[in-house]
């Protein structure tokens, strides 16, 4: 054993020496392609096959196991059969190998209980013998600045790997092959590249706090089919932010398809999408909808992320070229804005009218690189756009002196602070090659360029969690202490109402009653609603009257409801009184606890079409009143809320706040609320506030 | 002047001369590049550059004007400013030119009166002298097996084109030089090719019914801005169905933003999305939603169009690459079906684990050539799915011979009549070129891949339309009869549920009445409402009661009603006294004539909500029930009407049926239907019916 070790992002992506378990004697295998691999793409460390049938493997000195080998040695990459793979990682224990990537499968990627049992063992195993785990079913780590090719990949054929400085984590190993060389060919080179496999041990989120301490990464790239580990990648993904490092990630799990597909092919839990994007949103993760997007936006991201209106202006020397981007814009909710009058004027001396027009079309300027570069200068100086896209037409092939130059010349200057697209509409690799290398987002197709620039103006900072959602402690420790209060009873209506209200949720006012007890005081009418415990659908069991105008008629409710709930099988005993409250509309404000992403809090319109259209927004708990704002802006059944047509408007602003309060549950620990909902909350008109008028809590 | 003259389309595709009118002695200028590109691509016809100041250009003899040139010319190129253009047509005439392709712009393209008035002027200039105008802003037409190369497009400097069997039209000049090297670095190779500009005579579907005759041509490519000329194009595409060459459309204008780029681009009305996809799936064409599909699914489209189910079978050699096709398929409403049982018990004895799932995936098997090539003949031949996907990993690119020619081989065999989509997840371009050249479909990115297979599954022959849709002929007959019996009172709500129940739409019993008629043998309750033909919104003047019980109620109501009336200046004189029905639902049914498309018939939810989201079926009119049902079922709002979560089922059969009736406005043509809408139509439980309780009609 050597002394004092290497860190693990050495050992990992800078070892001294690999161990090659398994290594196969045939460069042709799989299992001997990584020793062919090293030495073709110039790993400079030691590389020591271990094969207990061979002295020699691919003309190298073979051990018959890695505590045979000399030391140190840094990082295993283990290829034997998954019953072999406890005895190989003792082994790499007696040798003080800090860590081991396993391309071994046959664990939790079984999808059995059986293999999830034997990753299990293999994991104590690991613990005990003091070594980390990549994998298993991991296709190796890659780290190109050094030729560490630890893969079997046949991608790694490639005759030469450019270095770059774009990082990848996948929970994919074959996704890998198909970035670097759908990368290569575009011009994109890599720093590390890491097939995460089954996260036994070491996950997303810990190989992506690496990533973020090392220099040569810029940005980070994920390729993910699950959230495992949530709670690790969100922490790696706040540091990337402080760091000024772009996190990018493409999720499958989009359709309720692949939400399957993703659980079978890892043996892991896969969430909803909109659950997905509401963990992106709060970590500062960029997340793309097109594959190849994942590798086209990183330079889009140079600046940092913030509050950006949806507005960017289009330049372009082919209308039609133009307009397929721009039509898929607009389908992302992005306006374009005209150019600045200046421009406008100049233009219009060359006869180019382009006032008040969705796009700069310079067609017919016939692309002359004064005018397309002045153009350009101007839209980038023009605050009233977020970003620039730049739409090159038949001179991105055959004279990207004319436009494509200029391009790189503008992006050389001072004005690299806002954000350039460009997408060559003919075939032309050469001028998207061109434009990479000047660290400009050039992008393939239409459709990849209009995702990404929705996903940049979509992008903000991490949010604010923990206290600085507002300063509501108080709130929480009266929520808190209305939900121990619950008592006997559990926590029926009354006592949901009680933890809304201590949140700050107006609740209409109730008083808990037994027939024959005083209400003095209460406004009528009222609602006069059976509390159970036992109970979960009062309407089911007759337990609810409405519009009950006095003292005499709630009299008569109770026993009509006592008489009801009998034949049910229940005794009602207690009643909540309910001043009824009028609104011009009704929403559902739900919590939960989600067991990858944690609490997060959602609005909807009340009633059925809510669920039948999906219209839900959804954020990770707690929010400030600003995402709340903006949570209610994206449901569009709120739309009559706001006006549509006339219609009376909502008070909006107190739904908002009802959200913030709501979403205060998070902090809400002792005892903590699995699932909560208010529904409906009636919205009154304009400034007339909202009410719960029935909430439903589950707590732990 | 010749004597009989070739025919238009020889003219267009096959000149025996060119004449270039404006052709510049400078060959790197936009007009003196067709003369470079014609001798570059060796067009064997005449070439003739007319051009008043000049004896010889590009080393060829230039002639004064047209009529000068040595005849006969077949096809003169205008490259003119606009001011000219008339007179060179004039010439054109005089020489016996039978069609011209005007580049010239500042026509309707301008997007002012005056350009239009100009190109209006043009036109009859045009129609005078016996010449067919291509444009103008056209950017030409080419025709690659005889290299006619007629255009000024920058994309033609390629040193070879490859000619093919795809032809293409487009409304953007521009995106032809896109198609073309695009497709040539893909290896597909095209037959013609026309920039069909501002449509001033030749239009889309003129041109498409020349491709449908033109024997070099096998499938139809459209770039389409708007649907100008839709009868034509309907018809053409009819044609071609019947011809066997699929259509396959892109058009811009699914965002309201495109929409309005398409207007101003091209000085052309454009429509909703909505409406065209109605358009394109009533007439058998194929639209896709990427513009990349556009060059890569026609090798999909080999098999004749018809009903086909939703479920593909997806193979794979890397689950992860997979999973990108399959989760966006899901998005696209494709399922997958599992292996069939023998091939799932095949593949188990080489311990790969497929049965029951959605994808099979062979990477355990490494991609060994007989294990795959098995595997895909065994879904080939598979009954239970409609199509394959098949997604190729790193072997794509580095062991074609594993996996690529195996899918050449398969599909060299007699199994063609079974759809193939091929997916290559590395960078393979050679694969690629392999696969087009075996004329099977491939696909470059996840997403493409996915657009195309769903638009082959949504692919339907052309609708049956005129009588074939229902024998209906006395509904039609009775409704416009019906229609033109309103008389004095114009088409008041009356007179409207007449039409409908003349069309087989159930309507809710109703008698006119004056206050004190006698109302026996009416079934109570029912809704009195005023009848006003200057009044549209009775509502908004107090012209409504519900729920009357009696004849006295009905006279009280009347006597209400007119005082509301009287106050808003309306005498209410005439009233519906209508039967009072109850649904499970509410439904609108609309019809309206649109002035591109023609006859639509629409089906949504009643109440704002459909709006909001607009979640409205439409199909071209007349629809036959089995539309109509597939209509239903595509909007989201039904959902509780097909039972969901319990909910009382409603009667969608007889919704369907009404639909259909409604659909036949499309055949009363004296006086014609301009628009009409039943709203709303209660939808009863489950074989209750339906009823229209209110209806507009709105005729000619």
């Amino acid at each position: 054993m050597s002394g004092k070790g290497p860190t693990l992002a050495d050992a990992l992506f800078r070892p001294r020496a690999v161990a090659l378990v398994g290594a196969s004697a045939d460069p042709g295998k799989n299992t001997g392609r990584p020793q062919r691999f090293l030495r073709q793409h110039g790993f400079a460390g030691r590389v020591l096959p271990v094969n207990p049938g061979r002295d020699v493997v691919q003309d190298v000195p073979a051990y018959p196991s890695v505590s045979a080998a000399p030391g140190p040695v840094d990082h295993a990459l283990v290829m034997v059969p998954a019953e072999r793979v406890p005895a190989v990682i003792e082994d790499c224990g007696r040798a003080g190998v800090p860590v081991a990537t396993l391309y071994s499968d046959g664990f939790a990627d079984l999808g059995t209980a059986e293999g999830r049992a034997r990753q299990d063992a293999l994991l104590a195993v690991a613990r005990e013998a003091g070594v980390r785990l990549v994998g298993p079913n991991s296709m190796g780590v890659m780290n190109f600045a050094t030729g560490l090719t630890l893969s079997v990949n046949a991608v790694l054929e490639m005759p030469e790997i450019r270095a770059g400085r774009m990082s990848v984590i996948s929970q994919s190993g074959s996704i890998l092959g198909s970035l670097l060389s759908r990368g290569a060919a575009r011009g994109f080179g890599f720093s590390k590249m890491v097939s995460i496999g089954n996260e036994s041990d070491l996950a997303v989120g810990e190989v992506m706090a690496m990533l973020v301490d090392d220099p040569e990464t810029e940005s980070i790239v994920l390729f993910l089919e699950s959230l495992r580990g949530a709670g690790a990648m969100a922490a790696a993904a706040r540091r990337a932010h402080a760091a000024g490092k772009p996190v990018v990630a493409y999720k499958l799990g989009r359709s309720p398809l692949g939400q399957t597909l993703a659980a079978t092919h890892s043996g892991a839990m896969t969430g909803d999408s909109q659950v997905a994007d509401a963990f992106f949103a709060a970590h500062g993760i960029v997340r793309v909808n097109l594959f190849e997007t994942l590798l086209e936006i990183p330079p889009l991201l140079a600046a940092a992320p913030r509050e950006r209106a949806r507005r960017v202006a289009v330049m372009t020397t082919t209308g039609g070229g133009a307009a397929t981007v721009v039509d898929r814009l607009g389908e992302l909710g992005v306006e374009t804005v005209p150019a600045p009058q200046a421009l406008a004027e100049r233009l219009a001396e060359r006869n180019i009218a382009v006032a008040g027009k969705p796009i700069v079309d310079l067609t017919m300027a016939g692309a002359q690189r004064a005018v397309f570069a002045g153009a350009l200068q101007a839209l980038l100086d023009d605050p009233a756009n977020e970003a620039v896209v730049v739409v090159v037409g038949s001179s991105g092939q055959f004279h990207p002196q004319l436009t494509v130059e200029p391009i790189a010349e503008a992006w050389a200057g001072e004005r690299r602070s806002k954000p350039l697209a460009v997408y060559i509409v003919p075939e032309a690799p050469a001028s998207l090659a061109l434009l990479a290398e000047h660290g400009i987002a050039a992008f393939r197709t239409p459709e990849s360029c209009a995702d990404a620039v929705a996903a940049l103006l979509a992008w903000r900072a991490p949010a604010a969690g923990g206290d600085a959602a507002g300063p509501a402690e108080d709130a929480c420790a009266a929520a808190a202490r209305a939900l121990r209060a619950a008592g006997d009873h559990g926590l029926d209506e009354a006592a949901a109402g009680a933890v809304f209200a201590a949140l700050g949720v107006p609740v209409a006012p109730a008083v808990v009653a037994a027939p024959g007890d005083d209400l003095a005081g209460i406004e009528y009418p009222v609602a006069v609603k059976l509390l159970s415990p036992t109970v979960t659908h009062k309407t089911e069991v007759g337990g609810v009257a409405l519009g009950v105008t006095d003292a005499e008629g709630v009299r008569e409710a109770m026993a009509r409801i006592r008489e009801a709930a009998a034949a049910h099988g229940v005794d009602a005993a207690r009643f909540l009184v309910q001043s009824m409250r009028r609104g011009v509309g009704e929403a559902i404000v739900g919590f939960r606890r989600d067991p990858e992403v944690g609490p997060l809090v959602s609005v909807g319109v009340g009633g059925q079409l809510t669920e039948i259209y999906r219209d839900v927004a959804v954020r990770v708990a707690p929010v400030d009143l600003h995402t709340a704002r903006a949570m209610i802006a994206e449901v569009r059944g709120f739309a009559p809320l706001r006006g549509y047509r006339g219609l009376p408007r909502g008070d909006l602003e107190a739904l908002a706040q009802a959200v913030v309060a709501v979403s205060r549950l998070a902090h809400v620990a002792d005892p903590a609320v699995i699932e909560a909902e208010i529904n409906p909350l009636l919205v009154g008109a304009a400034v007339e506030g909202v009410h719960a008028v029935d909430a439903v809590i589950v707590a732990a």
